[in-house]
C-alpha cells in the first residue's frame, strides 16, 4: 500500500485545477493531489532507465579543444586535466601507481556541458562526438603506456538524451538531471514535456485582483531561482495552465499572472494546488529533504536524498 | 567542551589563509580552520540579541499607500491586506470572532520589503517610519471597534537596524536576517562587514593557471545563487582577500579569479580553505541542514534548522 502524501483531505476547493484544453504538459497529474503541507516534491512514475549510480572516480577531463559547437564557445567550466596536456600522462601514472593501496584509478571522465549552450540536436552530438572521441583517445593512450584504465565514461544530460553511436564505446553515461528532466531539458530538446517526471505542488493563499495575481505558498526556498531569466514563464511552467506564469518568487511566496489579459480567479479558489514543472530539478530537488514518488496515483515512496555535508 | 567541525587534522596547506593587509572583511578567523567535509556553514560567535521567535499570527498587512521612497517603487509582493482597504476590518473582526477556538487575532503585521530597494539611511527609515504608522493606525482602528489587538508588529532587516523611535511603540520586531547579516546587507548600509556571522567554508581544489583560475569546492549547491548579478565579487565575498572573486558557480564548484593582474596561485595552496560571506545568508542558509556554531575559535554548537516540508 502507498503512503499518503502529508495532505489535508480532498475537498473541492483543494484538488487540480482541471487540465487546460491546450496544456503545456499533458503528464497525467499524479495522484497526490491536494496539498496540505505543500509546496512539495513529487516524483511522478519513475519509469526511466535507473540513472548510472556513482560517479566515475579518476580524472576528470574536459574535452581537448573546444568542440565543434555552432552555438558558441561553452560557459562551463572545466575542471580536470585536459588530455591533451602534456602532464596528464604522467599524472594518471601517479594515481594509478603511487599509492595503490589509497587510491585506484578508475577511469576517465568527461562532462561535456558545452552541450547546454546549443540550441540543436546536431550542435548537442556533435559535442558528444567529439568529447567520446577525446575520452576514448586518452585513454588508448594510457592503455598504450601500460596503464590500465577499466572505465571510460562522459556525462551530460543533453549529450546522452541524444547518443551517437560511438558512445557504445563507453563504459558509462552520467547524465544527471536524466532522472527527472526539467523544464531546462524540454528547452534544450533533451526531452518532451510529458517525459518530466519532478513537479513541485502548491497552493492559492491569496488573490488579488488589484494587480491582477494569484499568491502561492512557494517561493525560492522551495523552486530554487534558477532559470528566473532563461524560461518564458519564470522558474517554473505550471502544468496544464500555460495562460499562467510565475512572475516573482520571495523566500516562501510565489507570484503568478496571467500571460495575456484577466486572471480567472474564480479557476483557482483559495486552497487549489497547481504543480509547477521546476526549470532546473537538480536545483529544486536541492531544496527538499524528501521526495513523494507515485505510481498510479499513489505515493509508493519517499526518497531521502543524500548530501554530502 | 566544544564539538569539532567535520575537519582533517590541521596542516600547513591546509588552515585560512593569513588576513589580507586590507580585508573587506576583518572578522577573526573563525575556530572551524581546516576544511574537511567542506563547505560547510559556519555560524561566528552569535552575540546579537536573541531574534524574535515565532512570526505572529494574524493579518499581513503591507503599508498602505507606496512609502515615500526616493529609491524608486518597491519590487517586492504585497501579500495580505491593505489597512486602508474596506475591508480590513471587517476581516479582522471575522479572524477574531467567527471562530475563537480555532484560530486568534494576535495582531498585524507589516513587513517593509521596499527597505531593500533603498541607497541611504534616511530613505530607509522614511519607510520604517511610514509602515510603523499604518501598522499602529490600524491596530487603533481595531480598539476604536472593539477588536482586541495586543500585537502590532514590523519586519524587515533594513528598518530594523535603523530603528527610528516611533518603532518603541511596535510589541515586535521580525528582521529575519538579522540573525546572521550577510554581504547585502552590509552593501544596504545594515551593518558593518565585521558584524557579519555567517561564512561557508570551501576549499581550493584546482589551480588553473592558463584562465588564471582558481576551483572551490563550493558551487550553488552549497551557496545558492542569489546576488549573482547584484555584488562586484559575485554570491559571495571571500574574507580576508579582497583581490579576489567568484566568477562562477556549478552545482559543486566554484571558480576564483583576481579582480586584477595574475593570481599568486601559491597563497592558496590545494586543500587549502577560503572563507565566504554570503550575498543572501537566508538563501544560503536554506542549502545546509546543519550549522557550525563557532565561539572562541570552538564549535559549540551545532544548529539544525526547522523546516516546513
Amino acid at each position: 500500500m502507498g503512503q499518503r502524501c502529508p495532505i489535508s483531505p480532498p475537498s473541492p476547493h483543494n484538488r487540480f485545477p482541471p487540465p487546460s484544453p491546450n496544456p503545456i504538459f499533458t503528464h497525467p497529474p499524479p495522484g497526490c493531489p491536494t496539498g496540505g503541507d505543500a509546496p512539495c516534491v513529487c516524483v511522478l512514475s519513475p519509469n526511466l532507465p535507473s540513472p548510472p549510480s556513482c560517479p566515475t572516480l579518476g580524472i576528470k577531463s574536459p574535452p581537448p579543444s573546444p568542440p565543434p559547437s555552432p552555438s558558441g564557445p561553452s560557459s562551463w567550466p572545466a575542471a580536470g586535466v585536459r588530455p591533451t596536456d602534456p602532464g596528464a600522462l604522467s599524472l594518471a601514472r601517479a594515481i594509478a601507481e603511487e599509492a595503490p593501496e589509497e587510491v585506484t584509478l578508475v577511469g576517465v571522465y568527461a562532462h561535456c556541458g558545452d552541450t547546454y549552450g546549443c540550441r540543436d540536436v546536431p550542435a548537442i552530438q556533435a559535442i558528444a562526438r567529439a568529447t567520446t572521441s577525446a575520452v576514448l583517445d586518452f585513454v588508448t593512450t594510457l592503455r598504450q603506456a601500460g596503464v590500465p584504465c577499466p572505465q571510460a565514461s562522459i556525462g551530460s544530460t543533453p549529450s546522452c538524451s541524444h547518443p551517437v553511436p560511438e558512445m557504445a564505446q563507453l563504459t558509462e553515461l552520467h547524465p544527471g538531471n536524466y532522472l527527472f528532466y526539467d523544464l531546462q531539458q524540454t528547452l534544450l530538446g533533451s526531452c518532451q514535456p510529458e517525459e518530466v517526471a519532478i513537479r513541485v505542488l502548491t497552493r492559492v493563499i491569496g488573490h488579488y485582483p488589484h494587480r491582477n495575481q494569484l499568491l502561492v505558498d512557494c517561493g525560492w526556498a522551495a523552486l530554487s531561482l534558477h532559470g528566473r531569466d532563461q524560461a518564458p514563464t519564470g522558474c517554473a511552467a505550471i502544468e496544464g495552465h500555460p495562460q499562467l506564469r510565475l512572475v516573482g518568487l520571495t523566500q516562501e511566496h510565489g507570484q503568478v499572472e496571467a500571460v495575456d489579459g484577466r486572471l480567472d480567479f474564480e479557476r483557482f479558489p483559495l486552497g487549489s494546488t497547481l504543480a509547477l514543472i521546476p526549470f532546473h530539478a537538480c536545483a529544486t530537488a536541492a531544496m527538499h529533504p524528501v521526495y513523494y514518488v507515485h505510481a498510479e496515483g499513489k505515493v509508493v515512496e519517499l526518497w531521502r536524498p543524500v548530501r554530502g555535508w
